[in-house]
């Protein structure tokens, strides 16, 4: 039973220790280091080369080492018969919830103004209202979204998700589909994005969607930098239509040197930090659904091609 | 019936209209225009000069314009019969978790370290560990520091408080006492401060203290300046026994120019906007202590001076 581990960001020692003794049977074969690749059973990977997973005749299954697979579903080669599963890791959702929350409150708390008053020495109190008077608007109703809204909504935020389908979860305001994705912009001073990219969200932070949103409201992308058309978000800052953004995620990564992002006073840049993948909680559950597959038994996580998630 | 309003940082134009919608028959005299000072039955104050109080031979209370009294107990002619009321306000209350929650994320996260690298142009992820493996200390077990520390616990802190006597609250891990500081301190990777001033915890953030930190821990001040010895902070920074501080509070306010605080790349300074008053909740609130008085009912968070708080 052979595995293919492939990354373009992550390094192979960060996994093979916690692969290899939770189920040494498997062997862990390193990209370019395939042997046969008619031995390869199951492909564990990041952003593989365009025709790589279809290379491997007897692949039996498809195992992304993050919350998407948009960096898959590119491949146009991309065998199509073969099972795709996502990795949904508590302890990655932990880390996302805990960015989210921290940007929120940063932007909630006009952190940006206080840091520029600092580095001139100005000592001025800001009028600040509450949490509980501060409508954040959620883009993604799934683990991600759920989880950052429930903490939001513990520390007292006027929180409501939105998701492509209608969605009822206790506790949570949820909006869907078109009609109510201005009704749920039109309420967000905060705009956080944790949406899947499919062909559907792909520029979906755009200046008609900015338009919405109350005049001097932030947003937050954590998901996929491709959800953002840049100049949008530009044009958006400069007219004062949006007040900041908060952004961890970019078309290109590392995000080019020169681009405006970099030295924008009102845009924070975070390397693609918000949820790292973290081998010691995640490989039990990316070999849980191996032992599943192996045994016949439903997967965790599955991901339908057709919808992108 | 007649109260007296003084506030060295707030206005009365603030208050004014709030206290005289709720309480009509109550006559509220803007300092320094007292009229009789034998009219004036209450005072509601921040910082009131020295003998401003034993000046008013009819006073029945002493209401505090914030959650210290510090403040007014630093008046060397203060009367001394007379109760003193501090103002605890839920809105004020859950404005200090929202700051303090914000500043340990910040920390936590390492954030000063990725804004220094925005400003330099650089992509680097750093190691980042999780909430749960993050130990917080809380000084301080009031109404403020259980607020924050079952708020930080819901986002999965490993938060413990510690106080001047043994408490028990359900849900919080707590410390008490000489001994126990200690034992507190060695535990907190990230300290936070919300303890009221008093003579025994004047200067309580010093070299001793940061000593028994962690390597390499981090300071949040949310409480009073005079609980901090600004050159030990600096020493501690300057040999990296700490790695950043975050101050919303100073010995003198506003934070005087050239402070080296203010520039300081391992300070983040704040204008005392933690947690500000807000008169239309707390007016409610601070006449709700007048009609007890007026009844002989017990009056709420009444100050006991041999103690400080």
């Amino acid at each position: 039973m052979a595995l293919l581990f492939r990354s373009s960001v992550d390094s192979e020692a960060r996994w093979k220790p916690h692969l290899a003794r939770l189920m040494p049977e498997l062997e862990v074969r390193i990209w370019p280091e395939i042997g046969d690749p008619a031995e390869i059973d199951y492909a564990l990977v990041w952003r593989p080369e365009p025709g790589l997973l279809a290379s491997l005749p007897n692949l039996k299954l498809i195992l992304s080492l993050g919350a998407g697979v948009d960096h898959i579903l590119i491949d146009p080669h991309l065998p199509g018969g073969v099972p795709i599963v996502r990795l949904v890791d508590p302890y990655m959702t932990d880390a996302m919830s805990e960015y989210v929350i921290l940007q929120v409150l940063r932007l909630h708390r006009q952190d940006l103004d206080y840091r520029a008053r600092q580095e001139s020495g100005i000592w001025l109190e800001l009028d600040q209202k509450n949490a509980a008077e501060r409508g954040v608007g959620i883009l993604g109703f799934g683990e991600l979204g759920q989880d950052a809204g429930r903490k939001l909504k513990g520390l007292g935020f006027d929180v409501a998700l939105w998701g492509r389908r209608p969605k009822t979860v206790e506790g949570l305001r949820g909006y869907a589909g078109t009609t109510d994705f201005s009704a749920l912009l039109g309420r967000s001073e905060i705009l956080v994005c944790l949406l899947p990219l499919t062909p559907e969200t792909e520029g979906i932070l755009n200046a008609s969607t900015f338009a919405m949103l109350p005049k001097g409201a932030a947003l937050i992308n954590a998901a996929r930098g491709a959800h953002l058309v840049d100049e949008d978000l530009l044009a958006a800052l400069a007219s004062s239509r949006l007040s900041a953004a908060v952004l961890d995620v970019f078309h290109d990564e590392p995000l080019p040197a020169g681009h405006p992002f970099w030295r924008h006073p009102r845009i924070i840049v975070t390397p693609h930090i918000a949820a790292a993948t973290h081998p010691p909680t995640a490989a039990p559950i990316i070999l849980d659904n191996i032992r599943r597959f192996e045994a016949g038994r439903p997967l965790l996580n599955q991901v339908d091609p057709a919808q992108g998630y």
